[in-house]
């Protein structure tokens, strides 16, 4: 079994300003070629630490993968902690420096030093071309001499070294296109890995675990691991075997039992989401959908949208806030709001016939509630939501509560269940 | 200097199935307590690298913050492998079975075993309690006897070991009520940190680069770095002194300098955002908008609303896929649907005028475009987006291409061009 490392180097990231989403879309897609990322570490922009994360991480896997660092700017250091890691110097690519110009459509000599840095690289590097941004990806095949990792001609090497850019479309573009076809050739899967997931939402983590207690403790292969989110449990298997039609046979009975397990909650699986399921589940049935949004303000939407083709599905929707919106987009009743409030069942439902009637859509959904942190009462506090339904058969109204969250949390869950109602109707339950 | 290293722990992040959205959120909580993040891995399920991590962790800091392994499933295994590293027994701890009860309201002899699982703790451990869900979190005061990190007293120990759930929410609970005023209270700061944010809009970070180059090579306190991400560039200033005082006084040149720098791009600094930047700007001049969106889905009125107090200022959006849905709630022609398409500048402008005029807003915002990943041509590719802004004024649109770029992030870059058109529209730019 190969082992990869992945390193992601820069303050920004242990001064928690951004979030590192590199690692997950990494691990993802080396996965199908049977590698394993057996562990991962985010250093600053400290050369010394860069160097010692370097040592640690050759010491630990046979391929290393690094993010960032690469930028023109002075904080940008990963070329150089590599170079002393291995000892060797730095050296000036002309190529380099050709691609970025022609990239920035300028002359190699009209380009500003700070581009000229990010063309220097380690001696004996090979460089990955990056088709969308300018800093180059770098592959450095390394092997042991002398207690020491050296750089080595490709064929000698047993180590093997990637530098790409922090931005993750750079990133995306050289791991898919330059790294991912190397590693494919150089290391032909030994083993398969295949991974299945089940996605269920509504049924506490407590009680799937329950279910798949006896799978978890059956064995290591498949690995059996759940995680919760959103109000989503997912049930994660991984199977390993020589070949991929064994991996997958291997999980055949775990999978049967992980359906039967989440049986009334379970909603998707693989790389699906609520929104994904959502979106098949009306296109399948040949519906359409329109919506009126108040307190999710058009997360429900923007979720749908987000998937190509939503729009044959969805006609249409309305962020509705205030009470004027309400009656003039989705005909609800002056006296509804009145008597019963805007956060009320009675509202729900007129949103959703409203909505409904108006984009001439099967289905009509609505979601109003209190997000917070203003806004609540005692009878109706914070984290209260309604949802409504509507189709030619009538409208149907649900209330949930989310106490203790916060706006974002209240919003996400808030989402999540008005997809899952949705989802349900379009299927007919 | 205070250091902390932290560790997040499940198979669910090697195999990138979650963002580990924790790291970051930790690291910004801990900066104002002068306490530095010199490091952070991401480590499986197995026991064995657990206690490993565990190991490197305690050599690398004096704090140790692990979220994730808490779990009542099989594959947590956290506290375990901190009893291990330490050389300790876990524990079953009544009061923590209480506690578990009491939440799930639930007698203790009635809860699932799996539920017993999380009350078995390093021996020596202190609870804190989880107000957000069932785990508890944990504090283990260390020090080193005979060359091995053991449980010690508090009032003897010289590293702290501190355990938190996975889940975001409860990690946060914890963190804060629990965590940070134990280590307020035992580190009082000997150094404060303070750190200042400045965001620009529209400028290449090499532009950027080369005129904050002096500053950053003047030295390391204040510490410049940049990032970019979905066209905003942010230049970062981290300064250390005695006092907060101090290091706010030692900033201001730099800060100067930043706001030079970034000027005719600078839209927010700290923790504003582009959309709380555009949402404060129409507040602050007591201006509505509506929006129409159409390859943006929602995303735009998704992330104002996000913000408490939005609804002062967002009277209503509308996501107008179809071109019925443009017509009808926007009043678009048409005529200027069939002579010009819907992702064209004449669209653009009736969307964002008809929009206007329906809610009574100050500002009409349109989105058209095309986000991909099929609906292009030669003459409108995927990328090519149109915005409108109307107010009483007129109409004004703006054309942008985002060549190369998937449907999300076509849908990111448009929606954050769609925000800085309004702000400065907002501030009569």
């Amino acid at each position: 079994m190969f082992t990869v490392f992945l390193l992601s180097i820069g303050d920004e990231l242990l001064l928690g300003e951004i979030v590192d989403t590199n690692k997950p879309f990494i691990a993802q897609r080396l996965m199908p070629l049977g590698l394993t990322v057996v562990g991962a570490e985010t250093v600053g922009d400290e050369i010394e630490d860069i160097v010692a994360a370097f040592q640690r991480a050759l010491k630990r896997a046979d391929i290393v993968i690094a993010t960032g660092g690469l930028g023109p700017t002075d904080d940008d250091l990963t070329n150089e902690a590599l170079a002393k890691t291995l000892g060797c110097e730095l050296e000036f690519r002309n190529d380099v420096m050709e691609q970025m110009a022609a990239r920035l459509k300028r002359t190699v000599t009209s380009l500003p030093g700070s581009n000229r840095k990010q063309a220097m690289l380690p001696k004996g590097a090979q460089v990955l071309r990056n088709d969308w941004g300018t800093a180059p990806g770098v592959h450095v095949p390394v092997k042991l001499t002398e207690g020491a990792y050296q750089v080595a001609e490709v064929a000698a090497a047993t180590k093997h070294v990637f530098l790409t850019a922090g931005v993750p479309r750079e990133m995306k573009g050289i791991l898919t296109e330059r790294i991912v076809p190397f590693l494919e050739a150089h290391y032909p899967a030994a083993r398969a890995l295949v991974m299945k997931k089940c996605h269920a939402f509504g049924i506490p983590e407590s009680i799937v675990g329950e279910r798949i207690k006896p799978m978890m403790q059956a064995g290591h292969n498949p690995n059996v691991g759940t995680r919760v989110g959103g109000g989503v449990v997912t049930v994660r298997l991984v199977a390993s075997a020589p070949t991929e039609r064994e991996a997958l046979e291997l999980l055949q009975p775990c999978l049967a039992q992980t359906r039967e397990a989440l049986r009334e909650g379970l909603f998707a699986e693989d790389d699906e989401t609520l929104a994904s399921a959502t979106l098949a589940a009306l296109l399948w049935n040949n519906k359409t959908v329109a919506i009126a949004e108040s307190c999710t303000g058009g997360l429900v939407s923007a979720m749908l949208t987000e998937i190509p083709g939503s729009s044959a599905a969805l006609l249409e929707c309305a962020v509705v806030y205030s009470n004027e919106a309400k009656m003039r987009t989705c005909s609800v009743k002056a006296e509804t709001l009145a008597v019963h409030g805007a956060v009320s069942a009675q509202t729900a439902a007129e949103l959703a016939s409203g909505i409904r009637i108006r984009a001439k859509a099967d289905f009509g959904l609505s979601i109003t509630g209190i997000a917070g942190p203003e806004g609540g009462s005692e009878s109706k506090p914070v984290g209260l939501v309604y949802f409504g339904i509507a189709s030619i058969a009538g409208v149907r109204t649900v209330e949930r509560n989310y106490p203790g969250l916060d706006r974002g949390m209240v919003r996400d869950r808030a989402a999540a269940q008005a997809l899952d109602f949705l989802r349900r109707t379009a299927i007919g339950e």
